[in-house]
Parts: C-alpha cells; structure tokens; sequence
C-alpha cells in the first residue's frame, strides 16, 4: 500500500483539491467529485476478492477536459490518482490507495465515431467492451477483442492493461487493435496522439508507452481502434486427444491448413474438464475419457468460403492425431463447446475459495511445466486440485488451484511460490494477460530482467516524476 | 547536423575512445574499429542521397558485449553513436554524425534458433531480411516482412525504423512481427528482453521503445520473431477500375470475402501506370485506359482451399465495379504484375532525378489529396510528373515528383513544402514507413501533436540523457 502526505490531513487535504478544482474550472459539473461515504462499494475495489479501500474522493468525469482538470487539481495538491474502468481487473491494479483519488471513467463513455470504410473507430475510455463490439457489427465490421467480462469491463481498461481473451492466436492481444489514443498525463497535459492510419512512423509511437501500462503513466481518455472485416460463419469442434504431442500436432495442422483462419484454440487438461463436468452436472462431451481437448474455432469469410473443417479433422483422425471430435452442426451445439470453458467462472462458488493463475508458457514445454507444478503443490498439499487450462495458441496456460482441506483460508501465498518459481524455471511469464497490478509485483523478477525493470523505471520517472499515478502499481513506490 | 566536442579535436578523442576500449576488454579484436580513410564509402551514408559524413571511426562488433564495449567506451568518451543497419534507409537516419562513431550491424548476423513448433525465431540485428524469410521458409514456416531491398536491408534496421512493405494489411509492420529483443542502451548496459511468447503483460512493454525509435534510444542487438503458416498458394490479379469510389469498393469486397486471406492491394493511378509501362517499354496490361489500378493478392492455405478469385472478380465486374481483370496463371504472370509496381525503383536511372514521398492517408480521402497535390505541385511546376501509387489497404501512398524542366537540380524543397502542407490538411501523417531521420524532421510537427513530441522527448531524456544515440535523428538534438 502507497500512503501519500494527505492521510495524515485528510480534510485539509480535501479542502485543497476542492480550492484546486475550484481555481482551474467554473465551469465543472458538482457532482464531479464525490467524497467519504458518498463513494459507491464498487469503487473500493477490483475482482481481484482483496480489501476494499477508501479513497479521499472519487471523480467521474465526463469529459477529457474533466479528466485533465482533475489530474491537475491532483498534481496541484500532490495527491495520487488511481485510473478505473470497469473495475473487472484481476490484480488490484485499479484499487484506489488511501489518501488518493479514483479516477472513475464509467461516465466518459460512448462510440464517438465509426468509419465503416476505413475500418476504424473512436470510443471513450469507460465504454464498455460488448458496446463496442456492437458499433462494430452495425457497421458490417467485427471487433475481435473478446473477454468473459465484455459486459462490464470498459475498453480503456482493457488497453490500460493490454487484455488478452479467446481470439488473440489470430487478432492479437488489446495493443494490436489500438490505432491510436489520447491519454491525459499526471500534471493533466492531454496527449492527443488519436492515429488513425494503419502505418504511421513519424517518431516514437507513444500510444505503447500507455498501453498495458495499467495506468501508471498517465490516464487513458479516448482509443482510435482498427475494426476487421466481418466472418461469414464460425465452424467450432471439441477435439478429444490422446497426450500432449497430439494436442501441439493438432495445433500445426490447423495453423498450416487454415492460416489465419484459425481464430481459436482453446486447450483443456483431463483434470479440468472431468471436474468441470461434474462439479457443473454437465453431459460428457465424449463417452470415452481422453487426455487432452481442444476447442477450435475456424473463421470463414464472403461467399464460397466452404468448411473444410470436417474433412481436415477426419484426416487427423486417420492419422491418429485425434482419437474423437465433434464437430458443431448449430450455434446451440457451439455454445455447448464453449460453456465448458466458459463456466469456470463460476467454479468458486461452487466448489469453494480457490486460486486462479494466468502464465505465459512456451507450448513446447506446457505441459512439462503443467507436471512439475502439480507435483509440488501436491507435495505441500496433497488432497490440491490442479486444473490447467488455456488459449494454447497463444502461450497462455490457465490454472487453478484449490486444497478442499484448507477450506476458506487456501494457501494462496505458499501457492504462488510454487508456482510462480516453476513459471521462472520454465522460462514463462508470471502473467500472459491480466498484468502485475500489486498482488504480482513480488514476482516481477521472476518474468523480467533486471535492466528491464530499470528501464521500466527511467519511463515510469520521466513521464510520473512525483510518482503520483496509481503509485505501488506495476512497480513498487 | 549535430556536431560532438570530439570535432575540435578529433585525434585526441580517438585515442581517449581506444583507451577507454583497451581499458573494457583486453579480448576485444583489432578490427574492432576502423578510422579515417580506412572507413568504407559504403558506411559514410544510406540510400537517401544525401553528402556522406565522415565518422570518426566505425564500429563492426560481431557480439552484443562487444556492441557494449563500443558503447560503453563512447559513454566514457562523451561520443555521439550511429548504429547502421543495411544503410538501405531513406531518411538520412543511419547517416554517421562527424566527430561521432558508426556503430555497423553487419558483422553481427545469423540466425541464432528456429523454433518450428512454437514458430519463433531469434536473429542478430545484422542479418539480411533475405536470410531471415529463407530460414523462416527452411523452418516450413513464413515471414511475411517483404521490402524491394531484401537483399541488403538487415532485420535490425527493419525493427528499428518499423519499416512496412507489401504485406501490411494483412501482417502490420515490422513493429507487428517482433515478441521480443535485446538491446543495448547508451551507457552500453544490455538490456534482455527476448521474449518470445505471444502474450506476456508483465509491466511495460519496453520493446516498443527501441521499435521504429531509429536508434536513438539504443541499439538492437538481437530479435524474436514470430513466424506465421506458410500459404499453400498466392493468387495474383491485376484490377482496372473507372474511378476512385470503384477502388475502394474493391478493397472493401475483397476485405469481406476474404477476410485475412487478402494479403496485397497495390493502388496504381493511371498516370503512374502511363509512365511506367512507356518508361520502361512494358507491354500494356490491358487494351483500353483506365483510371485506376490495383495488384491484389490472396493467399490460400492447406489443401481443398480451392481458390475463390476468379468468381469474385467475375461478380464484381457484372456489377460494374471493376472495368476488367487479368488473373495470373502462373507465378512468371503474377510476377509480370509486381513488375509494373516494383520497377519503379529504377524509375531515376531512367527518367533522371525525382524525389519520392512515403505518405499515410486514411483511404477515404487519398483520391483528393492526389488531386490537390498535383495541383498545387503543377501551380509552381507546370510540367511536373506526379505519379501516385502505394498501400492503400494500409494507408500508405506513395508519390513521385519530377519537374523535367528542372533537370539534376530537382526543386525538392518546394515539393517537400507543397506536400507536407497538404498532408497536414488532410490529417495524414508524413511519414508511413520510412522514417524521420533527418530529412523529414522539420515537418514532424505536421504529424505529431506538440504534446506528443514533448512526450517523445521525455523519453528521450530518460534513456539517452546526454543525447549521444544517433543525435539529431528524429527529434532535433
């Protein structure tokens, strides 16, 4: 936790941002600033299940004029100021510090503009994702960007922390959807680097600095984003697979057959889908038990473009790489593929506190890794469940971890250890999409070198000097 | 151009820079550095045409400690360092600063690891993008990254300066095909950031610093790549269409049928074809004149994915939107298409000097920035060629200016000025693929926003305080 000067005098420090706000714009609506118990529980905290926390005030804004006149309140009266969308992050990256102010964007929403011919759209940072993928699909257009929480999580968090979802194996992660951005800085300078051109290298392409940088460095205010053209169908299959080498084979077969066609792939570890299955009172995709299964999505565009899904899967099936597959013949029948990955979401209430984990791993030693964690957490903890899951495609491997034995006070700490020093061994990242936040920051080194840290350091002091912009986050105070 | 306190007295800091060397590693190689007339024309400038400079002396590390070693004996020194790729540059960005040293990639090449199955690549700075598309190829894998000087441009200086080339639409830039790199800052500390894993969001994402920074914050050292399935087929047409709303049409059909299997779409304007096809004495693609021009390219992948283009064309000729069509049968009549757009490189030695512009457009309004160029070129230059090409899937045009009235001594600072004012007005950026450099420096105000520039000059200031990495370029020294 990151204290600033203005715990010690709350009121006073109150009194200043109000005079600060008061001085830089009459204009400003007065519900602009809410204080004490008037902050809504929402604000206190992310999804992340840690304490809430109190902040001094919250602003919501309804404009970038708001935000930058808040942020230079804020730098006038030396406050910290924590950045939030829509509160879904999974790090407590958007939990306000005590003594700070949360930048709330939930009221600076809206698609401002869509140009279906240039593919591109301007939104406002607190629009939500499912609206945004809804402005797209009225003009003809798809954006891929896709996560469990697209009701309530907002475009603006989704680049501040780079999110990653189920079609990054063929649309890439957030950043690679961002054309361009506005972004107001700690002392409230807005940046209008609002690019809309595919190609633009005209000097340092600043909107990366904002990106994935969880709101460290400034505050994002608007996003220029590229639309891609629209798939005329979706053909999903459940693969069932005998070991791992079948599962990577299954992969390169796909890729090599169907290029960027494939839009999804979505592996599962037995233990996880035998559990998912009975803990949910599912049917069993297959009669038999396998080893491994995969989710695929193919994408299909314009007229003519006729599956070849069946016909590449029988030969697979031929070839033994496969042992069983069903192929989707409706939407319903899809759907039912996608709930078993889907409904995870509600393991924990469910079955009971557990711990969820989000890795980088290079494919080629997945399931080595997936192995050497299971068998020391259950050394530790002999009864843990260990369901691996994830977007293999991608290098993002799923885990869950729970000790029916611990019951409400799961080991969450002695957890991370093990796995955590694992992900180091193996070369892996400590996060593939949900970022650092606080509750990873412990762990930073083991994904990043030294002088990565350091450099990370010499951007965060010269565009935060005074350390003001959601300090303790990402990088400790 | 930015002078070093080495200019006053050059023999004096060359042996403080030997000394400093000497000092660093007794294990350094002789050949380490070269001075005076020893130094390589090839190394006094790049492919911008503009006066060589002489360097104090030039660097050819074949490692990254020794790329450090260099670096940190200029930081000792108070030297200004140029890292030089391929020299294939257009910007005057690789041009040596005089009193500084030249820091060469070309001994530090090859290829370091293929990994087939997670489809990644490590290469050193210095390596050939021929060389990486064939290990790429060997690998059964695809780089997409393609430049008419392939041959002799070097991945680091394609990474370093973003460059695009034919395939953006579908694959982005340079920018898009890196997971990772190594790079070594002006203190001559090694940074390590080769990740290789498709999604990894732990802390920023320092790579997109060095990328298309054009050495100014640090040199590239080595790169990870991501390699894409390689297409089972490519299937060339070449389009005729009446007017401007027809070509984007066309992009906009072929985007919606094809999706990402739409991988080039070349724009031609008929005054661009008209001189080519004369200059050069090629046959004339079709009987009659037309307006536009496009090269479009589909890539299939796997087999049964029988091709769809001709239907397609066939459709949108009934319907008016193409004039005509010729579908390549074989990959020397693909070829003979490219030919029409990639023999414009030796449009100078045919037709005598011309300056040519890398502009980025959104597509909606390129027709009538041709337009008002042409005019407000031809105002001034009544008998100027102004021939318009490019991307326009990316936002990328190209134009050539040539006033034959004007003769070696080519008006280009007019033009520059005629130009870059109308790409102002039309929102468009300056510079798409080639860079800033120097040559385009003073016009990076028509682009970027004062705040962004203040933005790139913070980071600047954090990574390169003494202003020693490649001063001048980019942003005034």
């Amino acid at each position: 936790m990151t204290d600033t000067p203005s715990l010690d005098r709350p009121a006073e420090a109150l009194d200043a941002l109000r005079a600060a706000l008061a001085a830089a714009g009459p204009d400003l609506p007065p519900d602009l600033l809410v204080f004490g118990d008037a902050i809504p529980e929402r604000n206190l905290q992310d999804w992340s299940r840690q304490p809430p926390v109190r902040p001094l005030a919250l602003a919501r804004p309804r404009s970038t004029q708001e935000v930058a006149a808040v942020l230079r309140a804020c730098a006038q009266t030396g406050l910290a100021v924590v950045p939030q969308g829509g509160l879904t992050g999974l790090v407590r990256g958007a939990h306000p510090v005590a003594g700070g102010v949360a930048l709330s964007m939930e009221r600076l929403t809206g698609v401002e503009e869509v140009d279906a011919e240039g593919a591109t759209m301007i939104v406002r940072a607190g629009t939500p994702l499912q609206q945004v993928q809804q402005a797209a699909e009225q003009a003809g257009l798809f954006f891929p960007l896709d996560l469990g929480s697209r009701g309530s999580c907002s475009i603006g968090g989704n680049v501040s922390t780079n999110a990653g979802g189920n079609r990054v194996i063929r649309y890439g992660t957030a950043r690679d959807q961002v054309l361009g951005l506005e972004a107001v800085l700690p002392d409230g300078t807005v940046v209008n680097a609002l690019n809309r051109l595919v190609k633009n290298n005209t000097g340092y392409d600043i909107k990366h600095l904002f990106i994935g940088a969880e709101g460290t460095l400034g505050a994002i205010t608007r996003i220029a984003l590229r639309l891609q053209p629209r798939p005329a169908a979706l053909d999903a299959a459940l693969c069932a697979l005998p070991d791992y080498a079948s599962l990577l084979g299954l992969l390169s077969a796909l890729r090599a057959r169907f290029g960027p066609g494939l839009t999804s792939f979505e592996a599962m570890w037995d233990e996880y889908l035998d559990t998912i299955v009975s803990t949910f009172d599912l049917r069993r995709p297959f009669a038999a038990a396998h080893r491994f299964y995969a989710i695929v999505e193919i994408s299909r565009f314009g007229a003519g473009d006729e599956s070849r899904l069946p016909d590449a899967l029988g030969e697979l099936m031929e070839q033994g790489l496969i042992e069983d597959a069903l192929i989707a013949q409706t939407e319903r029948e899809a759907a039912a593929f996608w709930q078993i990955r889907e409904i995870v979401g509600d393991l924990r209430q469910k079955a009971g506190p557990l711990v969820s984990y989000d890795i980088g791993l290079p494919a080629g030693v997945t399931d080595r890794f997936v192995e050497t964690s299971a068998a020391r957490v259950r050394a530790q903890w002999p009864d843990a469940m260990h369901l691996a899951y994830g977007h293999l495609g991608d290098n993002n491997l799923h885990l869950i971890v729970r000790s029916p034995a611990c019951g409400s006070d799961q080991p969450r700490d002695g957890f991370d250890r093990a796995i955590y020093d694992t992900v180091r061994e193996f070369g892996g990242s400590i996060s593939a999409e949900h970022g650092i936040g606080t509750t990873k920051r412990p762990y930073l080194g083991h994904s990043r070198s030294p002088e990565e840290i350091a450099v990370m350091r010499m951007v965060k002091r010269a565009l935060d000097p005074e350390g003001r912009m959601n300090p303790g986050k990402v990088l400790e105070g």
